[in-house]
């Protein structure tokens, strides 16, 4: 699911001038116009983090990168946006050169970070650019960064935090019982220049970093069999997708399972009224093409539309009948920390407006264990009111 | 399907100063004020129907319904926009008085008509207010309305076009070999006030007008669930749905049948980029809440997942199929009239700025049998782009 940062509400936000002395260099760190900058100032968020004050860019802006950072005279580029091709046959030769080779790395479900030494102190920003403190600190029992940022201070360390104990996007993966980190991605941190793939690969092996799968090295001609076969297993696995990557790692391209868009679907309308529309269409949409592209029979092609259907229509029925049991829908996630990791993780949460129910809390191995919901009024509100008899004026 | 006007454009549209010269009375025979009226005017699409010089309002708007007409010094009221319960035990009480009792008609599938005799002639307006030259010269086959203009010229008759030789929406109903016409409402023509119901069956009765079924007429306590026997039987059938009415004809309330939800689907998701996600969405919508209501065993439920998820999914395939074919995508009908019906249907589409292939074209009986396709453009050119390999931003 591409949405941890969705829910973000601006509660934190404070519009004060900012006390920042190095304004007058962060246009050149970000490599643009000084007038191109202060066109953007106004789309920067403020926000502090235990007194450390910083800007972002939560949204997608011209000139510079979603999730993009201002923060103690320094820049944290934000992480691209990754294109996606509805057609492998096609849309790889779109998107890479007629001689590229191409990298096919695993797409794993969870949510995006990039870790940035800044001020001696490691910090993990969301995909919209926001310290993310429960992820900070977390991130510390999970990998050590130490040697890898005392090399190379101006590393942005790009991956993914999966695993079913996690507080934005939870998936099972094999021999992830709580919450792991994978890195998918070296780039630079001002520049946001990343590291070609194979000394990438080659770095992280050498600092200790978990890494996502690398399922091999292709040429743009063969790709699209190959990632086929690659997705077909993927999907008996249920697992998200591929990236493809440009060996320079500059040129990068998705593409995912269905599995994975059943399952965003079944998510989606488990939260009808939360979800937009338009997610729900651009997903119907890759399982119209994909059944097009593998040249499904009709007995294929019908069985993929029962499987769509239910993750429509039985995951609505459901969160329709807890609204009329009385019950309440919402995001459940559990997530296993220290006492301090949670109490700012909560906090950070409803720092941004969200409503949060604690179900269940207690303590394992010294770490605490809790299970919450986010609320999602829009879905239990509609849906009680069309249950009430709510006229539709269609 | 509610949508034959969906593909309106303005093609015809006129902007010189109005000629009328009974500008000053309309605002008194729409019952509102002057101030009113002017800050309704530059909704008005200004038209002209073989000399005859109209203006309607083509959307909806505070203060008039959608579809009203200013022609030649007189009023034709738009037709009232139907509201929808997503759930009969709830809405219907929502609905109607505790104590009124309602009727219950069949809702047809086909597109609505208004018909007003002004200057001596009867025309036929469409539900955004267009004379339809189509439709005006058809209806005289099919009905004879004369003695009912004369005993009653304030008369609108409002009715359903319905058959399988349709130029805006086809469906087949047993006895109806090309196009029919049904009235289900009779209303007056300036002030849109309806007649009662019995008065309404009982006058087209007397002036041989064919009607749509009456099921029955029930207390608010006993609607829902015979509404919803009703509504079985009618899905068995492939039929839409009903229409409910207080018996004084003011209130109004729809229901429909999943048969005519997941043949809707079928239709938007045959041209994906043609029909808009929100009307995909209040139809999954539908289904959720008829699940539930019926109260379906996760069998039944399953079942009905598959229904839409082949509507949603094989629809899609067929079209994706099509375009990959090198073949075009459209709206398909076919019409049987006169040449000159015909001649004036197509001089009245392609002014909308539709784009008409003729695909068949013969004389049968003295009539003219053409089948004609509506180039929609936006899913030819968006399943090719993705087919093409188009690469997506998301």
């Amino acid at each position: 699911m591409e949405h941890p940062d969705d829910t973000e509400t601006n509660n934190e936000t404070e519009t004060k001038p900012d006390a920042d002395t190095d304004e007058t260099t962060y246009h050149s760190q970000l490599g643009i116009g000084k007038s191109a900058f202060e066109g953007l100032e106004p789309h920067f968020e403020h926000r502090n983090y235990e007194g450390l004050e910083y800007r972002h860019v939560p949204d997608y802006r011209r000139g510079v990168e979603r999730g993009t950072v201002l923060i103690d005279g320094k820049v944290v580029r934000g992480f691209p946006k990754v294109p996606r091709t509805l057609v492998l046959k096609t849309g790889i030769p779109t998107q890479f050169d007629r001689n590229e080779r191409i990298a096919v790395e695993e797409k794993l479900n969870g949510y995006n970070v990039r870790i940035a030494q800044l001020g001696g102190e490691q910090l993990a920003f969301t995909r919209s650019g926001m310290v993310c403190p429960f992820t900070t600190r977390l991130l510390r029992r999970l990998v050590d960064l130490a040697d890898l940022f005392e090399a190379h201070p101006q590393a942005m360390v790009c991956g993914e935090m999966i695993g079913p104990e996690n507080p934005y996007t939870a998936h099972e993966y094999p021999g992830v019982d709580s919450i792991a980190f994978r890195a998918f991605d070296w780039r630079d941190r001002e520049s946001g220049d990343p590291l070609p793939v194979q000394e990438r690969r080659e770095r992280y092996e050498a600092f200790g970093v978990p890494q996502t799968p690398l399922f091999e090295i292709v040429d743009v001609d063969n790709a699209a069999a190959s990632v086929q076969e690659i997705i077909r297993e993927l999907d008996a696995e249920n697992r998200e997708g591929v990236i493809l990557k440009s060996l320079d790692g500059n040129t990068l391209l998705k593409y995912t399972t269905s599995a994975s868009t059943n399952s965003d679907l079944a998510y989606a309308f488990s939260l009808p009224f939360d979800y937009g529309q338009a997610f729900m269409f651009r997903r119907l949409l890759r399982e119209g093409f994909q059944t097009v592209e593998w040249d499904e029979d009709d007995e294929d092609a019908r069985e993929r539309a029962h499987e769509v259907g239910e993750s429509i229509l039985c995951s609505m029925r459901e969160a329709i009948q807890t609204v009329e049991d009385g019950d309440t829908l919402g995001e459940r996630h559990t997530v296993r920390a220290s006492d301090e990791t949670i109490d700012v993780l909560f906090e950070h949460l409803r720092g941004q407006g969200l409503n949060i129910d604690i179900e269940d809390d207690y303590h394992e191995d010294g770490d605490r264990v809790v299970t919450f919901c986010k609320r999602t009024p829009s879905s239990n509100d509609t849906i009680r009111n069309y249950l009430d008899g709510h006229i539709v004026s269609e």
